[in-house]
């Protein structure tokens, strides 16, 4: 797939993802039904969208009520995956992905952070977020900063 | 993989994960050589550790030494999949585990916010991960906030 290069872009051929798998836990409804409608990023005052949970994962939501605000992430499945120089303003000057929030990456994953506004049922209902429609969802927990507050120091370990 | 359970949690049986397919981008070398000397979470002033870029991802880092802090995800690759309510404090109390951030969930991805000390070559040397010395890296983009304030308000769309 080295088709549909912008100037100085340069596209690797890289051996297929099968270093790990992914199991997607439901998908998110969002306003935005097109690319062109996407914004930018998320914005805390966006509109509302819903993160829906599938079976069997709706039960581990306990809990989540207690924050304001979550880390989602989220399959970018519309992205292509090769692109290593990318030139964002389309004018020849390139930078590398890992300089870049691009959905174009090795493993397009997007995260947000969102504001919990309600949970109802297997739904989390949220602001922040700028995906396409029934974009894939991979994971949701609460918020780096808001968890460090409410946390003891060092909980038991967990055994894999 | 339904043993080991504590009081009250629940494992869930998934179908097998292949809805997605990561491509590992390199590994991360950190001193925490077991998950007893991991702490609980990375610290801006925590040791240095290293993110190893593999072929022929390297070239993508052009353009990240502008920033200050990053976004980096990574392969909990020890951790179990399938604990839906857990016990953190082994107490017989349980939460879901979109609550938490436990390594242990449906897609064990860890995410961290990191200060970029320099760049050698294919590695980044940065502080503030709290991960095992080996884990597989799956991403690294620039901080959420740090990127806002640098980034025209909308550029041109890429198409996928």
């Amino acid at each position: 797939m080295s088709q549909n290069l912008r100037e100085n872009e340069v596209a690797v051929t890289a051996a297929p993802p099968t270093d790990a798998a992914l199991r997607f836990i439901g998908h998110i409804r969002t306003p935005f039904t097109s690319r062109a409608l996407c914004p930018r990023q998320g914005r805390p005052d966006g509109p509302e969208c819903r993160l829906v949970l599938r079976a069997p994962w709706a039960a581990g939501l306990a809990g989540l009520e207690r924050f304001e605000f979550a880390e989602v992430l989220y399959w970018l499945h519309e992205s292509r995956r090769d692109l290593v120089l990318q030139s964002p303003k389309s004018d020849g000057a390139v930078r590398g992905v890992f300089s870049l929030r691009s959905p174009v990456r090795p493993n397009p994953i997007g995260l947000a952070r969102v504001a919990i506004l309600r949970i109802e049922g297997p739904e989390v209902i949220v602001r922040g977020l700028d995906c396409l429609d029934g974009t894939p969802l991979i994971d949701l927990k609460p918020d780096h900063c808001a968890y460090t507050v409410a946390a003891p120091d060092k909980p038991a370990d967990r055994a894999p």
